[in-house]
């Protein structure tokens, strides 16, 4: 094999409650790269669409050819790579872009290289470009998008990544408005420290949350669906939040929150119709205000990347 | 039916990351209610045994005919009763002493009246004994005493409680030391805030103990058993805490920490052997600094309350 082309999913992050540690993937949108083997050592990038000229082309300075250079300095490789890296989401969105093109970037060199290392190993090497990215390893996107389905970081230091078990009838409703925030003023808006009162509601509905997932219970996936922490700071952030919001919930979504540090919002419903109601819903409500917004209806992934063609 | 004798199980709150949010009920110790019916309106104390003669014999102060005199008031009824309490587990140990006899109480008025209300109608009468008890409502105790099993707490307001699944072989330990803390206490030396950082560890901790519990994977329950809020402030009011779940961890526990408030601590295990092993390993480090102690091995407790005949 001397060419590769592969897709990784986008990720909503965070999911309500689970502030840095949950998240899942979704069918679309997501980042696709290709990666070509050359004769002369070293990795370049060769090609970048669909980022408006704004992701540099330095290979230490990328999302995707970071996570490469990490594994290939890994497994002791000095291959010739070029790489071709499309994306196919909106940036800067709360999505985890930089998670999907990490991802995208290593699954498919480890691929080119025959498997060298099973996938769930591949993510030390993605994470270190989710590190330049937002400035710290964050994993809340780059795992699921690495591992499909529904992540739980239960722990950081040391890393422990579980996949939780969902509902087949889950679909997710993601809708992007045409405002911009930066990942690191969404963090650096938050407080240090939180009231014991609310961080145990949070904790209980995370709680709350996982047993709704994993026991098939949509209403209580639907009360737990609460942040008291993070939403009300960020929701600032986002404006007509609160209406949008209003409108999923209205429309029958089981919830409906900020996606990773926004400004994208996601909705989860039992069936792809009621999805795309509710996702017309919300996006009635951002064109009320003058926002413009494209939305993305899907399962939750359960593969993480594939190889395409 | 003109006189009844119920048992109510201790509980086991917090379980460890789940502070206000988690408890699970035991099939030992407990506490015994017998109440008879006599032709007098009216509920009067007859007898408290296994108290040291600590608790009131006034109706109004004593947990148990608290949540009946509520129950009572809700169904509109002026039966006379007598009640005699067998207080059958350590006082102020951490195991929710007066949640059992609060439970004990109401349903076995529930079931002298014919199950006027179902049993999870109660949980509200048998927090009202809590409430004086406690100082506040919590139903960490009160709700696995009800209801049996391993139970979430998802919210307080409005009340919202889940039975979770849990794998059968799970076998709890509780080691009653011989010293005494009082809740109200050990919930005011508690920091009236978190920093976030932590409070982000807990949540995951909480997410991964309740996967870990429906999911069948100890390895997971046993990892997520660290609670970095509360058990750093109130392990210090138990002398030789370090020590003891030291033991506990090295005698194969999944798990261990300080039982509700305490002094009592538990620890969890895949068997009731080993279960066992854990127990006396602990007791002998509680021995080694002079404090004398009391251990109980049993299974997850899934009924709640019985009929005794």
């Amino acid at each position: 094999m001397d060419s590769i082309r592969v897709f990784a999913p986008a990720t909503v992050a965070n999911v309500t409650c689970g502030f840095d540690i949950l998240g899942f993937a979704v069918e679309n949108p997501g980042d696709e790269i290709v990666v070509k083997t050359c004769t002369k050592p070293g990795v370049i990038i060769k090609e970048i669409k669909g980022d408006a000229g704004r992701l540099s082309h330095a290979v230490h300075e990328n999302t995707a050819t970071i996570s490469i250079l990490n594994y290939l300095d890994h497994v002791g490789s000095d291959a010739g790579l070029e790489i071709y890296l499309y994306k196919k989401m909106p940036f800067g969105s709360g999505l985890g872009s930089s998670a999907a093109s990490s991802v995208a970037g290593v699954f498919a060199v480890n691929e080119l290289m025959g498997q060298k290392l099973r996938t769930e190993e591949l993510l030390k090497f993605a994470l270190e470009g989710e590190r330049v990215a937002s400035g710290s390893a964050h994993a809340d996107n780059v795992a699921p998008s690495l591992l499909g389905g529904f992540v739980l970081i239960r722990s950081y230091d040391p890393l422990d990544i579980i996949k939780i078990k969902t509902p087949e009838k889950l679909h997710a409703v993601i809708i992007h408005p045409e405002i911009e925030i930066n990942t690191k003023d969404a963090r650096n808006i938050l407080k240090k420290n939180v009231p014991i009162k609310s961080a145990i509601r949070q904790w209980g509905n995370v709680g709350g949350l996982i047993a709704g997932l994993t026991m098939n219970d949509f209403g209580l996936i639907s009360r737990s669906m609460e942040d008291v922490i993070i939403e009300p700071v960020r929701s600032m952030l986002i404006p007509g939040f609160d209406q949008v919001k209003s409108s999923a919930l209205e429309a029958g979504a089981l919830g409906c929150g900020i996606s990773g540090s926004g400004p994208s919002m996601f909705a989860l419903s039992t069936a792809v119709d009621l999805a795309t109601e509710i996702g017309h819903a919300m996006q009635d409500q951002f064109a009320q205000i003058g926002i413009k917004s494209e939305i993305f209806i899907s399962e939750i992934n359960q593969q993480g990347p594939i190889i395409l063609d």
